[in-house]
């Protein structure tokens, strides 16, 4: 990821292997969402704070500026605070996208700032409950080559040869969960509940997050769309 | 990315090599955007509408569903097109964002779909006419850890070692251009003219591009934002 490090790292040293994920935090670890809501409707400014006051925010850091907010904590919580606050925008039945980033395995910006020798951590799937509120989404799912994925810890170095396996897994997830909707150029096409949809897109990451140190999703979900733009390609 | 493949691949063999890139289409080798335009308005239909039709959408294959628009041609008019997009909605006045992807060496969704052999490809440089638009935007720039990431060609596999230099040379390109605007955790702060913004991070992923095969960036640009929405973490 392009830009300075500014988070201080404070790794336990290398010792530090697989079996005991517990000495590092989700926050060490980097583990977090940054995500812009857009509120189609000129009463937005409402509607934004309203969702994001009346969400918990417990357990979990949450800064927002202009143009994202970043929340970092457990995956559990981060996905459930982004179901809650997106799930109470939406109950506005204001047309909305939300454009969300999910991170783990570098807490820094630039180059990971994990030193070498911390494992591919990967963690518990994450479940949520449903919302009622159907999102379409468009997602990607990105592991990342920088400079940890050649320097360092056993999981990290085999994963060139092994991380395909669980992005082919997150596929066949999503097909299961009954939420893949096809492929387009760059993304894959998700549809259904906006909880089902973020526990797929979550789980997928946390599972190619158990083999590659370093991943990435970006998931655009739009909700309540009156679909008034069509499939045509403008002239 | 997470997907099936659906884009025929219709590659030159293998002798293709880096001196030659003329022999493979930039929409051979996946050069494209997907982005989504979000206005806070609740007049925002004539106002996309509206920026789309009126934009020079020559030389590019453009399709616009309800999630976001794929864009793909040639970098620099497929940054052209993007610019404009965004310059006229945000014409209206209105308070938007866009999040954009930009990607190049990976035509398909799943694994490349590139064969081993295709060398990573950069472009020439791209620049845009300045808009009188200031956009402030928070950017990521991904290597990506993909198949072909071990797989083939020379300039690919000398990636692991090589890619950091061309990321430390786009931030000191965005220091130099003057958008840069500090580190957020998971992205860049950009700051300056729209037209510069999308400058900046697409000579970025050009450069990366030189010597990863598959490279994706993401840029969520904020355009008339009133910043009502406060730096403090919501109770």
């Amino acid at each position: 990821m392009v830009g300075v490090v500014t988070t201080p790292t404070s790794f336990p040293p290398a010792a530090q292997t697989a079996s005991e994920p517990a000495t590092i935090s989700p926050e060490q670890y980097g583990v977090g969402a940054r995500f812009t809501l857009s509120v189609y409707d000129s009463d937005y400014v409402r509607i934004i704070l309203g969702a994001l006051s009346e969400c918990d925010a417990s357990g979990l850091t949450v800064e927002t500026n202009d143009i994202s907010t970043f929340v970092s904590g457990s995956e559990q919580r981060v996905l459930s605070y982004l179901r809650d606050v997106i799930a109470a925008a939406a109950a506005s039945g204001a047309h909305l996208s939300a454009a969300i980033l999910l991170s783990r395995g570098c807490p820094g910006e630039l180059a990971c700032a994990l030193p070498p020798g911390v494992p591919a951590l990967g963690a518990a799937p994450i479940a949520l409950p449903e919302t009622g509120v159907r999102a379409r989404a468009h997602w990607s799912l990105y592991p990342l080559l920088d400079a940890g994925a050649d320097a360092g810890a056993e999981s990290v170095s085999a994963a060139p040869q092994d991380h395909m396996a669980p992005i082919y897994a997150a596929i066949e997830g999503a097909k299961a969960s009954g939420v893949f909707s096809g492929s387009d150029h760059f993304a894959t096409r998700l549809d259904g509940d906006l909880a089902l949809v973020l526990e797929t897109v979550a789980n997928a990451w946390i599972g190619v997050g158990c083999v590659v140190q370093h991943v990435v999703t970006h998931l655009t979900v739009s909700i309540n769309s009156p679909t008034l733009i069509s499939d045509e390609t403008p002239a």
